[in-house]
Protein backbone atom coordinates (compact mmCIF):
# COMPACT_ATOMS: atom_id res chain seq x y z
CA UNK A 1 0.00 0.00 0.00
CA UNK A 2 1.38 3.31 -1.31
CA UNK A 3 0.14 6.31 0.99
CA UNK A 4 -0.25 10.04 -0.84
CA UNK A 5 -1.59 12.91 0.32
CA UNK A 6 -2.76 15.31 -1.89
CA UNK A 7 -2.55 18.96 -0.39
CA UNK A 8 -5.27 21.47 -1.78
CA UNK A 9 -8.09 19.43 -2.73
CA UNK A 10 -9.57 21.99 -5.46
CA UNK A 11 -9.76 21.70 -9.34
CA UNK A 12 -6.08 20.30 -9.94
CA UNK A 13 -5.97 18.30 -6.91
CA UNK A 14 -9.19 17.01 -6.40
CA UNK A 15 -8.85 15.68 -10.12
CA UNK A 16 -4.97 13.93 -9.15
CA UNK A 17 -6.43 12.35 -6.36
CA UNK A 18 -10.06 11.00 -7.70
CA UNK A 19 -7.94 9.51 -10.17
CA UNK A 20 -5.47 7.64 -7.40
CA UNK A 21 -7.99 6.64 -5.60
CA UNK A 22 -9.53 4.36 -7.78
CA UNK A 23 -5.54 2.15 -8.40
CA UNK A 24 -5.37 -0.43 -6.26
CA UNK A 25 -2.85 0.04 -3.02
CA UNK A 26 -2.73 3.65 -2.77
CA UNK A 27 -3.89 5.32 0.12
CA UNK A 28 -5.63 8.97 -0.78
CA UNK A 29 -5.55 11.53 2.22
CA UNK A 30 -6.47 14.66 1.66
CA UNK A 31 -5.31 17.97 3.17
CA UNK A 32 -7.74 21.67 2.98
CA UNK A 33 -7.78 23.98 5.26
CA UNK A 34 -11.13 25.16 4.14
CA UNK A 35 -13.70 23.06 5.60
CA UNK A 36 -16.75 22.87 2.57
CA UNK A 37 -13.58 21.50 0.86
CA UNK A 38 -12.94 18.75 2.82
CA UNK A 39 -16.19 17.47 3.62
CA UNK A 40 -17.29 17.88 -0.61
CA UNK A 41 -13.44 15.62 -1.42
CA UNK A 42 -15.12 13.19 1.32
CA UNK A 43 -18.85 13.25 -0.57
CA UNK A 44 -17.79 12.95 -3.86
CA UNK A 45 -15.42 10.34 -2.77
CA UNK A 46 -11.86 12.24 -3.95
CA UNK A 47 -9.88 10.90 -1.06
CA UNK A 48 -10.00 8.10 1.74
CA UNK A 49 -9.26 10.23 4.68
CA UNK A 50 -8.81 13.92 5.87
CA UNK A 51 -5.97 14.25 7.60
CA UNK A 52 -4.30 17.24 9.15
CA UNK A 53 -0.68 18.48 7.40
CA UNK A 54 1.36 16.65 10.12
CA UNK A 55 -0.70 13.48 9.63
CA UNK A 56 0.05 13.40 5.92
CA UNK A 57 3.52 14.45 6.46
CA UNK A 58 4.08 11.58 8.59
CA UNK A 59 2.08 8.91 7.16
CA UNK A 60 3.12 9.70 3.27
CA UNK A 61 5.30 8.05 0.86
CA UNK A 62 4.57 10.80 -1.62
CA UNK A 63 3.02 14.57 -0.71
CA UNK A 64 1.14 16.48 -3.50
CA UNK A 65 1.02 20.15 -3.01
CA UNK A 66 -1.83 21.09 -5.02
CA UNK A 67 -2.43 24.53 -3.44
CA UNK A 68 -1.78 27.97 -5.33
CA UNK A 69 1.55 29.14 -6.53
CA UNK A 70 2.51 31.52 -3.76
CA UNK A 71 1.13 29.60 -0.95
CA UNK A 72 3.48 26.18 -2.65
CA UNK A 73 6.32 28.88 -2.27
CA UNK A 74 5.69 29.07 1.40
CA UNK A 75 4.74 25.69 2.28
CA UNK A 76 7.23 23.83 0.75
CA UNK A 77 10.00 24.50 2.60
CA UNK A 78 8.37 23.62 5.96
CA UNK A 79 7.05 20.85 4.15
CA UNK A 80 10.76 19.37 3.54
CA UNK A 81 11.90 20.51 7.49
CA UNK A 82 9.60 17.85 8.56
CA UNK A 83 9.83 14.73 6.46
CA UNK A 84 11.57 11.52 6.73
CA UNK A 85 14.68 10.46 4.66
CA UNK A 86 12.36 8.35 1.80
CA UNK A 87 9.93 10.70 1.67
CA UNK A 88 9.25 12.25 -1.83
CA UNK A 89 7.21 15.96 -2.47
CA UNK A 90 6.12 17.18 -5.33
CA UNK A 91 3.87 19.82 -6.69
CA UNK A 92 1.20 21.00 -9.67
CA UNK A 93 1.94 24.89 -9.92
CA UNK A 94 2.10 26.53 -12.73
CA UNK A 95 4.96 28.91 -12.40
CA UNK A 96 8.32 26.83 -11.14
CA UNK A 97 11.18 29.17 -10.72
CA UNK A 98 10.73 31.08 -7.77
CA UNK A 99 8.99 28.24 -6.15
CA UNK A 100 12.59 26.15 -7.14
CA UNK A 101 14.42 29.35 -6.34
CA UNK A 102 12.69 28.95 -2.61
CA UNK A 103 14.29 25.92 -1.53
CA UNK A 104 17.39 25.37 -3.63
CA UNK A 105 19.83 25.26 -0.57
CA UNK A 106 17.21 23.16 1.52
CA UNK A 107 19.06 19.99 2.92
CA UNK A 108 16.33 18.08 1.58
CA UNK A 109 15.89 19.48 -1.88
CA UNK A 110 16.59 16.07 -3.52
CA UNK A 111 13.42 14.92 -2.19
CA UNK A 112 11.41 17.63 -4.14
CA UNK A 113 9.89 17.01 -7.84
CA UNK A 114 9.14 20.28 -9.06
CA UNK A 115 6.07 19.49 -11.57
CA UNK A 116 3.70 20.56 -12.87
CA UNK A 117 0.34 18.90 -14.99
CA UNK A 118 -0.50 20.77 -17.74
CA UNK A 119 -4.46 20.36 -17.78
CA UNK A 120 -7.09 21.51 -15.89
CA UNK A 121 -10.54 23.93 -16.63
CA UNK A 122 -12.50 27.43 -16.11
CA UNK A 123 -13.70 25.93 -12.98
CA UNK A 124 -12.54 25.40 -9.45
CA UNK A 125 -13.35 24.04 -6.09
CA UNK A 126 -13.35 19.67 -5.14
CA UNK A 127 -16.85 19.82 -6.92
CA UNK A 128 -15.13 20.81 -10.36
CA UNK A 129 -12.18 17.64 -10.15
CA UNK A 130 -13.07 15.62 -13.00
CA UNK A 131 -11.83 11.70 -13.46
CA UNK A 132 -9.59 11.55 -16.37
CA UNK A 133 -8.85 14.85 -16.56
CA UNK A 134 -5.10 14.21 -17.27
CA UNK A 135 -5.59 11.94 -19.72
CA UNK A 136 -3.43 12.18 -22.89
CA UNK A 137 -2.27 15.21 -21.38
CA UNK A 138 1.58 16.68 -20.51
CA UNK A 139 3.06 16.49 -17.63
CA UNK A 140 6.65 18.80 -17.20
CA UNK A 141 9.57 18.26 -14.51
CA UNK A 142 11.85 21.20 -13.84
CA UNK A 143 15.38 21.03 -12.80
CA UNK A 144 15.62 17.29 -12.69
CA UNK A 145 18.92 16.97 -11.84
CA UNK A 146 18.34 18.56 -8.16
CA UNK A 147 16.07 16.08 -7.82
CA UNK A 148 16.92 12.24 -6.33
CA UNK A 149 16.64 9.70 -9.66
CA UNK A 150 14.33 7.46 -7.74
CA UNK A 151 11.76 10.61 -6.66
CA UNK A 152 11.93 11.90 -10.70
CA UNK A 153 10.74 8.08 -11.27
CA UNK A 154 8.28 7.97 -8.43
CA UNK A 155 7.03 11.03 -9.95
CA UNK A 156 6.83 10.03 -13.28
CA UNK A 157 5.09 6.81 -12.26
CA UNK A 158 2.26 8.50 -11.02
CA UNK A 159 1.54 11.10 -13.40
CA UNK A 160 1.88 7.78 -16.10
CA UNK A 161 -0.85 6.44 -13.83
CA UNK A 162 -3.00 9.30 -14.21
CA UNK A 163 -2.19 9.63 -18.15
CA UNK A 164 0.54 11.90 -18.36
CA UNK A 165 3.77 11.69 -20.54
CA UNK A 166 6.46 13.66 -18.57
CA UNK A 167 8.79 16.06 -20.45
CA UNK A 168 11.84 17.71 -18.66
CA UNK A 169 12.75 21.27 -18.94
CA UNK A 170 14.53 23.62 -16.41
CA UNK A 171 12.48 25.83 -14.76
CA UNK A 172 13.56 29.32 -16.82
CA UNK A 173 12.34 27.77 -19.74
CA UNK A 174 8.94 26.37 -18.36
CA UNK A 175 8.20 29.72 -17.04
CA UNK A 176 9.03 31.44 -19.87
CA UNK A 177 6.80 29.04 -22.10
CA UNK A 178 4.16 28.85 -19.92
CA UNK A 179 3.55 32.96 -19.97
CA UNK A 180 3.16 32.42 -23.59
CA UNK A 181 1.01 29.67 -24.22
CA UNK A 182 -1.05 29.62 -21.28
CA UNK A 183 -0.89 32.87 -19.21
CA UNK A 184 -1.16 35.07 -22.13
CA UNK A 185 -4.18 33.30 -23.50
CA UNK A 186 -6.03 34.16 -19.48
CA UNK A 187 -5.21 37.53 -19.05
CA UNK A 188 -6.15 38.19 -22.81
CA UNK A 189 -9.26 36.18 -22.22
CA UNK A 190 -9.75 38.09 -18.79
CA UNK A 191 -9.68 41.37 -20.91
CA UNK A 192 -12.15 40.60 -23.33
CA UNK A 193 -14.46 39.92 -20.88
CA UNK A 194 -14.22 43.35 -18.89
CA UNK A 195 -14.28 45.03 -22.12
CA UNK A 196 -17.42 43.57 -23.30
CA UNK A 197 -18.76 43.60 -20.12
CA UNK A 198 -18.20 47.14 -20.28
CA UNK A 199 -20.29 47.44 -23.27
CA UNK A 200 -22.76 45.55 -21.82
CA UNK A 201 -23.85 48.30 -18.97
CA UNK A 202 -25.52 50.54 -21.54
CA UNK A 203 -26.79 48.11 -23.82
CA UNK A 204 -28.19 45.15 -22.47
CA UNK A 205 -28.99 43.30 -25.83
CA UNK A 206 -25.45 42.46 -26.75
CA UNK A 207 -25.63 38.65 -25.19
CA UNK A 208 -27.95 37.66 -27.20
CA UNK A 209 -25.65 38.43 -30.50
CA UNK A 210 -22.45 36.90 -28.26
CA UNK A 211 -21.43 33.83 -30.97
CA UNK A 212 -20.06 30.35 -30.35
CA UNK A 213 -16.18 32.17 -31.10
CA UNK A 214 -16.83 34.81 -28.42
CA UNK A 215 -17.50 32.09 -26.15
CA UNK A 216 -14.29 30.24 -26.92
CA UNK A 217 -12.26 32.96 -26.52
CA UNK A 218 -13.38 34.27 -23.55
CA UNK A 219 -14.31 31.23 -21.95
CA UNK A 220 -11.17 31.22 -19.37
CA UNK A 221 -12.12 34.65 -18.13
CA UNK A 222 -14.18 32.36 -15.85
CA UNK A 223 -11.16 31.23 -14.24
CA UNK A 224 -10.69 31.43 -10.29
CA UNK A 225 -8.53 35.39 -9.45
CA UNK A 226 -7.60 33.64 -6.49
CA UNK A 227 -5.56 30.74 -8.01
CA UNK A 228 -4.60 33.03 -11.29
CA UNK A 229 -3.63 36.14 -9.38
CA UNK A 230 -0.55 34.45 -8.02
CA UNK A 231 0.83 32.44 -11.12
CA UNK A 232 0.57 36.17 -12.61
CA UNK A 233 2.56 37.92 -9.98
CA UNK A 234 5.24 35.07 -9.76
CA UNK A 235 5.52 34.71 -13.50
CA UNK A 236 5.56 38.57 -13.85
CA UNK A 237 9.19 39.13 -15.59
CA UNK A 238 8.19 37.33 -18.64
CA UNK A 239 4.44 37.37 -18.86
CA UNK A 240 4.78 41.41 -18.82
CA UNK A 241 7.28 40.87 -22.18
CA UNK A 242 4.54 38.23 -23.82
CA UNK A 243 2.03 41.11 -22.78
CA UNK A 244 3.84 44.25 -24.33
CA UNK A 245 4.42 42.07 -27.28
CA UNK A 246 0.36 41.11 -27.38
CA UNK A 247 -0.31 44.75 -27.10
CA UNK A 248 2.52 45.83 -29.91
CA UNK A 249 0.68 43.35 -32.62
CA UNK A 250 -3.31 44.66 -31.46
CA UNK A 251 -2.00 48.63 -32.01
CA UNK A 252 -0.18 47.58 -35.21
CA UNK A 253 -3.36 45.89 -36.28
CA UNK A 254 -5.47 48.63 -35.15
CA UNK A 255 -3.73 51.20 -36.95
CA UNK A 256 -4.05 48.82 -40.25
CA UNK A 257 -7.88 49.43 -39.57
CA UNK A 258 -7.88 52.68 -38.94
CA UNK A 259 -5.83 53.64 -42.07
CA UNK A 260 -7.78 51.41 -43.88
CA UNK A 261 -5.11 49.36 -44.52
CA UNK A 262 -6.69 46.23 -45.83
CA UNK A 263 -3.05 44.54 -47.40
CA UNK A 264 -0.87 45.41 -43.64
CA UNK A 265 -4.44 43.81 -42.33
CA UNK A 266 -4.74 40.74 -44.51
CA UNK A 267 -0.68 40.23 -44.15
CA UNK A 268 -1.04 39.81 -40.48
CA UNK A 269 -4.16 37.72 -40.38
CA UNK A 270 -1.99 35.48 -42.59
CA UNK A 271 0.66 35.00 -40.61
CA UNK A 272 -1.57 34.26 -37.68
CA UNK A 273 -2.86 31.76 -39.86
CA UNK A 274 0.29 29.66 -39.54
CA UNK A 275 -1.07 28.53 -35.88
CA UNK A 276 -2.71 26.02 -37.94
CA UNK A 277 0.99 24.35 -38.59
CA UNK A 278 0.91 24.19 -34.44
CA UNK A 279 -2.72 23.06 -33.75
CA UNK A 280 -2.64 20.27 -35.75
CA UNK B 1 -41.36 24.38 -55.87
CA UNK B 2 -39.37 27.38 -54.64
CA UNK B 3 -35.66 28.39 -56.18
CA UNK B 4 -33.07 29.51 -54.57
CA UNK B 5 -30.01 30.88 -55.66
CA UNK B 6 -27.05 30.46 -52.84
CA UNK B 7 -24.16 33.04 -53.94
CA UNK B 8 -20.95 32.58 -53.21
CA UNK B 9 -20.39 29.27 -52.00
CA UNK B 10 -18.09 28.88 -48.77
CA UNK B 11 -18.33 28.27 -45.40
CA UNK B 12 -21.89 30.13 -44.64
CA UNK B 13 -23.12 29.90 -48.24
CA UNK B 14 -22.14 25.59 -48.45
CA UNK B 15 -23.86 25.42 -45.22
CA UNK B 16 -27.14 27.20 -45.83
CA UNK B 17 -27.56 25.08 -49.03
CA UNK B 18 -26.43 22.10 -47.76
CA UNK B 19 -29.67 22.62 -45.35
CA UNK B 20 -32.03 24.03 -47.87
CA UNK B 21 -31.48 20.94 -50.15
CA UNK B 22 -32.32 18.80 -47.94
CA UNK B 23 -35.78 20.35 -47.51
CA UNK B 24 -38.48 19.15 -50.14
CA UNK B 25 -39.61 21.73 -52.99
CA UNK B 26 -36.82 23.47 -52.94
CA UNK B 27 -33.80 24.05 -55.87
CA UNK B 28 -31.08 25.56 -54.66
CA UNK B 29 -29.23 26.98 -57.26
CA UNK B 30 -25.15 27.73 -56.56
CA UNK B 31 -23.33 30.71 -58.08
CA UNK B 32 -19.85 31.55 -57.59
CA UNK B 33 -16.50 32.37 -59.71
CA UNK B 34 -14.03 30.00 -58.38
CA UNK B 35 -14.21 27.10 -60.95
CA UNK B 36 -13.07 24.76 -57.90
CA UNK B 37 -15.48 25.99 -55.41
CA UNK B 38 -18.37 25.23 -57.98
CA UNK B 39 -17.25 21.91 -59.04
CA UNK B 40 -16.82 20.80 -54.90
CA UNK B 41 -20.14 22.22 -54.18
CA UNK B 42 -22.09 19.59 -56.89
CA UNK B 43 -19.13 16.96 -55.72
CA UNK B 44 -20.28 17.47 -52.15
CA UNK B 45 -24.42 17.85 -52.27
CA UNK B 46 -24.83 21.49 -51.22
CA UNK B 47 -26.59 22.81 -54.59
CA UNK B 48 -28.55 20.86 -57.29
CA UNK B 49 -27.02 22.99 -60.06
CA UNK B 50 -24.38 25.60 -60.38
CA UNK B 51 -25.67 28.43 -62.58
CA UNK B 52 -24.61 31.87 -63.74
CA UNK B 53 -25.43 34.60 -61.70
CA UNK B 54 -27.76 36.03 -64.23
CA UNK B 55 -29.26 32.88 -64.66
CA UNK B 56 -29.44 32.86 -60.73
CA UNK B 57 -31.54 35.93 -60.59
CA UNK B 58 -34.02 35.24 -63.69
CA UNK B 59 -34.79 32.14 -61.72
CA UNK B 60 -34.73 32.49 -58.22
CA UNK B 61 -37.62 33.37 -55.88
CA UNK B 62 -35.05 34.39 -53.24
CA UNK B 63 -31.40 35.42 -54.01
CA UNK B 64 -28.58 34.91 -50.86
CA UNK B 65 -25.32 36.63 -51.19
CA UNK B 66 -22.95 35.11 -49.27
CA UNK B 67 -19.52 36.74 -50.37
CA UNK B 68 -17.13 38.65 -48.35
CA UNK B 69 -18.92 42.28 -46.98
CA UNK B 70 -17.10 44.49 -49.67
CA UNK B 71 -18.08 42.04 -52.50
CA UNK B 72 -21.93 42.30 -51.44
CA UNK B 73 -21.80 45.96 -50.84
CA UNK B 74 -20.90 46.17 -54.57
CA UNK B 75 -22.96 43.59 -56.31
CA UNK B 76 -26.12 43.75 -54.05
CA UNK B 77 -27.05 47.32 -55.94
CA UNK B 78 -26.42 45.10 -58.89
CA UNK B 79 -28.65 42.57 -58.20
CA UNK B 80 -31.00 44.86 -57.28
CA UNK B 81 -31.11 46.41 -60.37
CA UNK B 82 -31.88 43.72 -62.55
CA UNK B 83 -34.34 41.41 -60.58
CA UNK B 84 -38.17 41.26 -61.30
CA UNK B 85 -40.86 42.16 -58.69
CA UNK B 86 -41.39 39.54 -56.44
CA UNK B 87 -38.14 38.87 -56.42
CA UNK B 88 -36.27 38.66 -52.49
CA UNK B 89 -32.54 39.13 -51.88
CA UNK B 90 -31.52 38.86 -48.80
CA UNK B 91 -27.47 38.46 -47.39
CA UNK B 92 -24.98 37.26 -44.54
CA UNK B 93 -22.81 39.58 -44.47
CA UNK B 94 -21.00 40.17 -40.62
CA UNK B 95 -21.32 43.91 -41.14
CA UNK B 96 -24.68 45.86 -41.98
CA UNK B 97 -24.66 50.00 -42.31
CA UNK B 98 -22.54 50.09 -45.06
CA UNK B 99 -24.40 47.40 -47.11
CA UNK B 100 -27.18 49.07 -45.86
CA UNK B 101 -26.04 52.17 -47.10
CA UNK B 102 -24.94 51.16 -50.52
CA UNK B 103 -28.52 50.73 -51.46
CA UNK B 104 -30.61 53.00 -49.06
CA UNK B 105 -31.79 54.84 -52.09
CA UNK B 106 -32.20 51.90 -54.25
CA UNK B 107 -35.68 51.58 -55.88
CA UNK B 108 -35.98 48.06 -55.41
CA UNK B 109 -34.97 48.92 -51.63
CA UNK B 110 -37.72 47.27 -50.13
CA UNK B 111 -37.27 43.68 -51.88
CA UNK B 112 -33.34 43.29 -49.80
CA UNK B 113 -33.73 41.80 -46.25
CA UNK B 114 -30.49 42.53 -44.55
CA UNK B 115 -29.75 39.33 -42.68
CA UNK B 116 -26.65 38.01 -40.52
CA UNK B 117 -26.93 34.51 -39.46
CA UNK B 118 -24.71 34.35 -36.60
CA UNK B 119 -23.04 31.16 -36.79
CA UNK B 120 -19.62 29.65 -38.28
CA UNK B 121 -16.24 28.18 -37.67
CA UNK B 122 -12.83 28.93 -37.82
CA UNK B 123 -12.79 26.97 -41.64
CA UNK B 124 -13.34 28.15 -44.69
CA UNK B 125 -14.18 26.92 -48.68
CA UNK B 126 -17.27 24.11 -49.64
CA UNK B 127 -16.00 21.54 -48.26
CA UNK B 128 -16.39 23.66 -44.74
CA UNK B 129 -20.14 23.79 -45.19
CA UNK B 130 -21.64 21.64 -42.35
CA UNK B 131 -25.19 20.39 -42.28
CA UNK B 132 -27.15 21.81 -39.44
CA UNK B 133 -24.41 24.47 -38.20
CA UNK B 134 -27.15 26.87 -37.92
CA UNK B 135 -29.24 25.21 -35.53
CA UNK B 136 -29.90 26.61 -31.91
CA UNK B 137 -28.40 29.73 -33.66
CA UNK B 138 -29.20 33.73 -33.91
CA UNK B 139 -30.30 35.49 -37.08
CA UNK B 140 -30.35 39.34 -36.93
CA UNK B 141 -32.31 40.98 -39.45
CA UNK B 142 -31.89 44.67 -39.59
CA UNK B 143 -33.44 48.15 -40.61
CA UNK B 144 -37.04 45.60 -41.30
CA UNK B 145 -38.90 48.82 -41.38
CA UNK B 146 -36.78 49.09 -44.99
CA UNK B 147 -37.89 45.73 -46.34
CA UNK B 148 -41.24 44.74 -47.29
CA UNK B 149 -43.22 43.32 -44.84
CA UNK B 150 -43.56 40.05 -46.97
CA UNK B 151 -40.13 39.95 -47.69
CA UNK B 152 -38.92 39.98 -44.24
CA UNK B 153 -41.38 37.03 -43.38
CA UNK B 154 -40.29 34.85 -46.09
CA UNK B 155 -37.04 35.51 -45.22
CA UNK B 156 -37.11 35.12 -41.39
CA UNK B 157 -39.19 31.40 -42.24
CA UNK B 158 -36.06 30.51 -44.69
CA UNK B 159 -33.84 31.07 -41.95
CA UNK B 160 -36.34 29.42 -39.62
CA UNK B 161 -36.10 26.18 -41.43
CA UNK B 162 -32.31 26.00 -41.00
CA UNK B 163 -33.20 26.53 -37.00
CA UNK B 164 -32.92 29.95 -36.88
CA UNK B 165 -34.98 32.43 -34.38
CA UNK B 166 -35.04 36.23 -35.66
CA UNK B 167 -34.05 39.31 -34.13
CA UNK B 168 -34.35 42.41 -35.08
CA UNK B 169 -31.85 45.48 -35.31
CA UNK B 170 -30.98 48.77 -36.51
CA UNK B 171 -27.72 48.47 -38.89
CA UNK B 172 -26.08 50.94 -36.20
CA UNK B 173 -26.73 48.01 -33.36
CA UNK B 174 -25.65 45.59 -35.22
CA UNK B 175 -22.67 46.95 -35.99
CA UNK B 176 -21.50 48.10 -32.23
CA UNK B 177 -22.51 44.98 -30.66
CA UNK B 178 -20.68 42.95 -33.21
CA UNK B 179 -17.62 44.86 -33.25
CA UNK B 180 -17.26 43.60 -29.46
CA UNK B 181 -19.18 40.19 -29.05
CA UNK B 182 -17.31 38.73 -32.90
CA UNK B 183 -15.09 40.94 -34.62
CA UNK B 184 -12.92 42.46 -31.17
CA UNK B 185 -12.53 38.42 -30.42
CA UNK B 186 -10.97 37.55 -33.70
CA UNK B 187 -8.70 40.18 -33.55
CA UNK B 188 -7.74 38.87 -29.81
CA UNK B 189 -7.23 35.87 -31.07
CA UNK B 190 -5.08 36.85 -34.48
CA UNK B 191 -3.28 38.91 -32.66
CA UNK B 192 -2.77 36.08 -30.24
CA UNK B 193 -1.20 33.87 -32.93
CA UNK B 194 1.16 36.05 -33.89
CA UNK B 195 2.71 36.75 -30.70
CA UNK B 196 3.37 33.36 -29.61
CA UNK B 197 4.24 32.38 -33.43
CA UNK B 198 7.02 35.29 -32.73
CA UNK B 199 8.50 32.96 -29.34
CA UNK B 200 8.23 29.96 -31.35
CA UNK B 201 11.15 31.17 -33.54
CA UNK B 202 13.90 30.89 -30.79
CA UNK B 203 12.25 28.35 -29.33
CA UNK B 204 10.50 25.44 -31.23
CA UNK B 205 9.47 23.24 -28.14
CA UNK B 206 7.18 25.56 -27.20
CA UNK B 207 4.37 23.73 -28.70
CA UNK B 208 4.76 20.79 -26.59
CA UNK B 209 3.62 22.79 -23.88
CA UNK B 210 0.38 24.79 -25.11
CA UNK B 211 -2.57 24.08 -23.31
CA UNK B 212 -6.46 23.57 -24.32
CA UNK B 213 -6.90 26.75 -23.19
CA UNK B 214 -4.37 27.92 -25.28
CA UNK B 215 -6.15 26.24 -28.22
CA UNK B 216 -9.49 27.34 -27.63
CA UNK B 217 -8.25 31.65 -27.14
CA UNK B 218 -6.25 30.75 -30.35
CA UNK B 219 -8.76 29.10 -32.48
CA UNK B 220 -10.04 32.09 -34.07
CA UNK B 221 -6.86 32.87 -35.45
CA UNK B 222 -7.15 30.22 -37.88
CA UNK B 223 -10.16 32.37 -39.80
CA UNK B 224 -9.97 33.26 -43.08
CA UNK B 225 -7.90 36.71 -44.01
CA UNK B 226 -10.29 36.97 -47.24
CA UNK B 227 -13.47 37.01 -44.84
CA UNK B 228 -12.20 38.92 -41.91
CA UNK B 229 -10.60 41.20 -43.52
CA UNK B 230 -13.34 42.75 -45.50
CA UNK B 231 -15.60 42.61 -42.31
CA UNK B 232 -13.06 44.44 -39.55
CA UNK B 233 -12.44 47.52 -42.44
CA UNK B 234 -16.44 48.10 -42.81
CA UNK B 235 -16.87 48.33 -39.35
CA UNK B 236 -13.81 49.97 -38.62
CA UNK B 237 -15.07 52.81 -36.11
CA UNK B 238 -16.77 50.56 -33.84
CA UNK B 239 -14.17 47.59 -33.93
CA UNK B 240 -11.41 50.28 -33.21
CA UNK B 241 -12.96 51.76 -30.35
CA UNK B 242 -13.24 48.08 -28.99
CA UNK B 243 -9.67 47.73 -29.14
CA UNK B 244 -9.04 50.25 -27.84
CA UNK B 245 -11.10 50.03 -24.95
CA UNK B 246 -9.28 46.05 -24.96
CA UNK B 247 -5.91 47.74 -25.13
CA UNK B 248 -6.52 49.86 -22.38
CA UNK B 249 -7.59 47.11 -19.87
CA UNK B 250 -4.47 45.23 -21.00
CA UNK B 251 -2.64 48.07 -20.44
CA UNK B 252 -3.86 48.46 -16.79
CA UNK B 253 -3.39 44.94 -16.14
CA UNK B 254 0.04 44.67 -17.49
CA UNK B 255 0.79 47.49 -14.88
CA UNK B 256 -0.64 45.80 -12.28
CA UNK B 257 1.43 42.80 -12.78
CA UNK B 258 4.88 44.74 -12.97
CA UNK B 259 4.05 47.08 -10.04
CA UNK B 260 3.03 43.20 -7.76
CA UNK B 261 -0.25 44.83 -7.53
CA UNK B 262 -2.02 41.99 -6.01
CA UNK B 263 -5.44 43.53 -5.12
CA UNK B 264 -5.50 45.27 -8.40
CA UNK B 265 -4.96 41.94 -10.26
CA UNK B 266 -7.25 40.41 -8.52
CA UNK B 267 -10.47 42.90 -8.49
CA UNK B 268 -10.29 43.15 -12.17
CA UNK B 269 -10.07 39.24 -12.79
CA UNK B 270 -13.31 39.13 -10.39
CA UNK B 271 -15.10 41.99 -12.42
CA UNK B 272 -14.28 39.94 -15.46
CA UNK B 273 -15.81 36.67 -13.89
CA UNK B 274 -18.90 38.08 -13.96
CA UNK B 275 -18.73 36.88 -17.84
CA UNK B 276 -20.20 34.25 -16.21
CA UNK B 277 -23.56 35.45 -15.95
CA UNK B 278 -23.84 36.22 -19.65
CA UNK B 279 -22.61 32.33 -20.92
CA UNK B 280 -24.90 30.62 -18.27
Amino acid sequence: MMTISVIGLGLIGGSIAKDLKTQINVEVLGVDLNESHQKQALELGLIHKVVSLEEAIEKSAVIILAIPVDKIESLLPLVLDKISGDTIVTDVGSTKVQICRAVVNHKNRSRYVAAHPLAGTEFSGPQAALSHLFVGKKNIICNREKSDDSAVETVVKIFKSIGMQTYFLSSEEHDKHLAYVSHLSHVSSFMLGLTVLDIEKDEKQIFNLASTGFASTVRLAKSNPSTWSPIFLKNSDNLVKALENYIDYLHQFKEAIKSNDHEKAELLMKEANDIKRILN
